[in-house]
């Protein structure tokens, strides 16, 4: 396909995309873009990640702004706000070098207040942007099969749908005001890491009582305790295998975020705050970039209960 | 059927039951009993639940001694271990009335050392005890469609076997010691009590950010921050509806069990204190018998925020 002809009808399909964060989740979305047809140009700081992408037959640039260059759609997926605003309005950013009328699809998880900001510095400019957090991690962002939580203008769906076609599996259309989209994501959060902290509390515990871990995964799945976090991040607990699918300091940034909306609302979470302590407590021990589920390694280190059957240090040579 | 004849062999079929505790889960266990062909004979101090029993057709008795004699099984659906233990060893209570060789079949919610030392007071006396916490709610009780965990002796098990099976969809074998079915079921209450409570500050966080409850609703139970509890307690919210289906004062009793259990192990749960802390709340406020989803409520109240879209009181007549 070649890259679709500037101020067609708005409908028209955009065929050039520019991915800008090729992180495990970036990565992934560039992919489903391409096998869906678009040109993709990515760029990522980390430069071990940017050649995974080449290594995939993407072309990799060096800055936003020449990712941007002729892209209908840039999608950012970078870590939270901060880098969002640098991506496109730093030096050698985005915003500028994207043609006009051209759609900003913004992924990152951020505060709403920072999503509205972002809109309508972009819109400011003639661009469009569509508040687009994602949900459903690196399996699913490399098969298209992701849950979008999207808000913006008419004109920003319209321009991003074969995009959003090609990366979600779930495209979730919450109204057109900038922010909301992230509103959503923002609670979604709150729940997720709250369920995380709480499995991991619950199954440290039941080990402290010698429960078999395995019989109490199975019970619970089964019963009216069950999360869809307990179920699906206790199994890491059970193997004794803390590689990061999703990373602690992931919620110590979420429920971090969740905190701070809090607070300037005046609105006190009193669950989500202390689950936010244990990530941080299981940050501070060292095991940031670890697993999510290490909350239950925290746990069990300080209370002195063994989690797994087998020691995770190989047994020493007789 | 006939009663059973004492002393045959282990596995014949127990056909006369004894229900203490005729609340929402003890009379459908009753009726459930009786479908399934049990002569049962049911007990209550209060008259209006013994009542509902009598209606249909079930026989009453004024003390749980007086329904434990010729029982088989003895089936314990009160509040506690303090009442388990009043219907059990207090002014006629069941234990010396229930014949040899029958089964105590314990329901409560409790600490396992309580399950413990009732089983062993029952054990002395030559009857058989099975560790029994059912979940599930009042509709699956009606229809014989608990969940039960449950742990003691082979001869218990054998001897509950065709109550069990009555009462029951889903039976757990936990093992042979009383006390690990009591465990398990305080690890679902932790997780439980959580998740009402993680649920109830999200969806009012989602109210004061101005998001369609509803659409929240549609959204997070489709998403990684789902809970069973949400899932089931948050219609409840959107409809405005606290008719209890389960109490809020039930979670201030199974979270304040889950801290002395952990206060006595030296094992801290601040995710679980937290809740407890808004159950406890809740219930401060007046709104200790309504429905457990009145948390949701208590922050609702605290913010001065709208969770029904409808005023919950008519509105003024002109």
């Amino acid at each position: 396909m070649t890259s679709s002809t500037p101020n067609t009808t708005p409908t028209a399909s955009p065929r050039r995309a520019a991915v800008i964060g090729l992180g495990s989740m970036g990565l992934g979305m560039a992919l489903s873009l391409q096998r869906a047809g678009f040109t993709v140009t990515g760029c990522d700081v980390n430069e071990a990640q940017a050649a995974k992408f080449a290594t995939a037959g993407g072309e990799i640039t060096p800055s936003p702004a020449e990712a941007a260059r002729d892209a209908d759609v840039l999608v950012s997926v970078v870590l939270n706000a901060a880098q969002t605003e640098a991506i496109l309005f730093g030096p050698e950013g985005a915003a500028d070098a994207l043609p006009e009328g051209a759609v900003v699809v913004s992924s990152a998880t951020m505060a709403p207040e920072m999503a509205r900001a972002l809109a309508g510095r972009i819109e400011a400019t003639g661009r469009l942007y569509l508040d687009a957090p994602i949900s459903g991690g690196a399996a699913r962002a490399a098969e298209g099969q992701l849950t979008i939580l999207a808000s913006g203008s008419a004109a920003a769906f319209a321009k991003a749908g074969p995009a959003l076609d090609a990366m979600a599996a779930k495209l979730y259309a919450l109204g057109d005001s900038p922010g909301t989209g992230a509103a959503f994501k923002m609670i979604n959060q709150l729940l997720a890491g709250v369920h995380i902290a709480a499995a991991s509390e619950a199954i440290a515990f039941a080990a402290r009582q010698g429960l078999d871990l395995r019989k109490v995964y199975e019970v619970i799945t089964a019963s009216a305790g069950n999360s869809w976090m307990f179920e699906n991040r206790m199994p890491h607990v059970l193997d004794d295998d803390y590689t990061p699918r999703s990373a602690v300091d992931i919620f110590v940034k979420d429920l971090g975020i969740v905190e701070d909306m809090a607070r300037s609302a005046k609105f006190p979470v009193p669950i989500a705050a202390a689950a936010l302590q244990m990530f941080l407590m299981t940050s501070a021990t060292g095991m940031g970039r670890d697993d999510d589920a290490s909350v239950a390694r925290l746990y069990a280190r300080i209370t002195g209960t063994a989690l797994a059957k087998q020691p995770s240090q190989p047994a020493p040579k007789t």
